[in-house]
């Protein structure tokens, strides 16, 4: 299993903070050490690092640390697996109508091992094709290659977040499946288990890690009209208000705010202990 | 303009001799200084970082300095350009029947200001398109996208070096075209105007670099059945028999050995100066 972290703002923002406690679950106070990988939406493209190490180790990560790297939107991966391959870590990328999609994933599939016959390997790679050996590179693979068959161009937001979320559904199907993915303007998060999210913005507080021994003062680094919403796999901090997934919802942010939500009737809130039980036993 | 690098060998090696030369162009012996990248195809997948910054100031750049890591292809490119957009870095990156291809190119193109009646135009954007605006990623996609059409599998290597040197010849009719492409396996150098390789293999000698001042001794680096192929715009060593492409001349490397050679009939060498000159006028 792995875990995840992403931002996305109104304006480029630093992700140092939450990273600075996300990283520690990368060897310190957790174990996900078969991998570390951050995308980042600049203001001129598209910055991707991918590590076989683990975060707490890599000299990538390190590197983040140390640069004050500012983005609209930022995904990161940590990696627990049976492999440390490099072309296994996460985040992927894509292009997809000239822009440059992320995707990265925290979950156990049954992807690989479904039959041919299986309507996921049946209707797969046409355009896009898994270049590692993870399911969740196919199921990123498989969501793109659904979008540019049924839309030749790009459609507006409205339609492709709806049509995202039944494609989401549709892989939920095959096991664990919480997501994050972008294209730099909108960042969706889909969950099966684990997803929380934050939104700071004025009137900004004060917030402290749970990893670590940091305390931060928002308003003494950001501007009165700054949006930030944060994704973890469970919370990093213990003074904010997480808002938490339902089981199957999908939800989407842009410009740090909130923009689309479909939430299943009757929604289910796994407790952390549930999820995290959920997660070792796949 | 810009600058190119890159190595090909048949054990995993580390091209940081040749880079240490090779960075001195990105701000220090030349103005090579809009962008920074390096895509190293490693035992477990493929590491790519770009960078906006000049090699000689890019953090990136001075981690890949310090770090010893080892790839059976690795290419690098040092860009000069009228902007440093990180969408407009050099090497990109494409999937293409579940493998990743890298390329990189120096040179002036004229293919975005052609007509869309035009040949390159007409047949474009399918599969791949460009995400930046260079015409360098243009044509990389163009060169995907004919490979695409015509293969729905991936063909053996005769038959898919026979077609790229086609297409690569295509595309020379649009400008300059120096470029390097590699599936990690091969590593492919077309020339129109400047383009060096050398091969370093036992009986192993020492090599200066010309940029900056810094010898190696081979041997004591090397194991006897290395074999190491090392291409550059222009020597980076006063001390080796650097081999030069000639005009149109397409050339595979792969193990560190020569696979695929099509060379024109009467075949033209530039001199230095003369290729120099074409760059800074185009």
């Amino acid at each position: 299993m792995c875990q995840l972290l992403a931002m996305n703002s109104k304006h480029p923002a630093d992700i140092g903070f939450s990273f600075a406690g996300f990283r520690a679950r990368g060897g310190l106070t957790d174990d996900h050490i078969d991998g570390f990988g951050i995308a980042y939406f600049e203001p001129t493209g598209l910055r991707l690092y991918c590590d076989d190490k683990a975060a707490m180790d890599s000299p990538l990560a390190e590197l983040v640390s140390q640069t004050r790297t500012k983005a609209t939107t930022t995904l990161v991966h940590i990696r627990k697996s049976d492999d440390d391959l490099l072309s296994n870590a996460h985040p992927f990328t894509r292009e997809i109508w000239g822009e440059a999609w992320v995707f990265t994933h925290n979950g156990k599939m049954t992807i690989k091992d479904a039959p041919d016959s299986d309507p996921i390997k049946k209707e797969s790679a046409h355009y896009y094709a898994p270049i590692g050996d993870t399911d969740s590179e196919f199921a990123f693979c498989y969501l793109l290659n659904r979008l540019k068959e049924r839309f030749e161009y790009k459609p507006d937001d409205q339609t492709l977040h709806a049509f995202l979320t039944t494609q989401c559904r549709f892989l939920a199907d095959y096991g664990l499946f919480n997501c994050l993915l972008s294209n730099g303007e909108w960042l969706l998060g889909y969950a099966t288990t684990l997803l929380f999210y934050v939104t700071r913005q004025a009137p900004f507080g004060t917030a402290t890690l749970i990893d670590i021994n940091k305390t931060i003062d928002f308003a003494a680094v950001n501007d009165a009209d700054d949006i930030i919403t944060v994704f973890a796999t469970t919370p990093l901090t213990d003074d904010e208000d997480w808002q938490q997934l339902a089981v199957n919802e999908c939800i989407v942010f842009a410009n740090g705010q909130r923009v689309h939500q479909n939430l299943p009737p009757a929604p289910e809130y796994l407790s952390i202990e549930e999820g995290l039980e959920i997660a070792k036993n796949a």
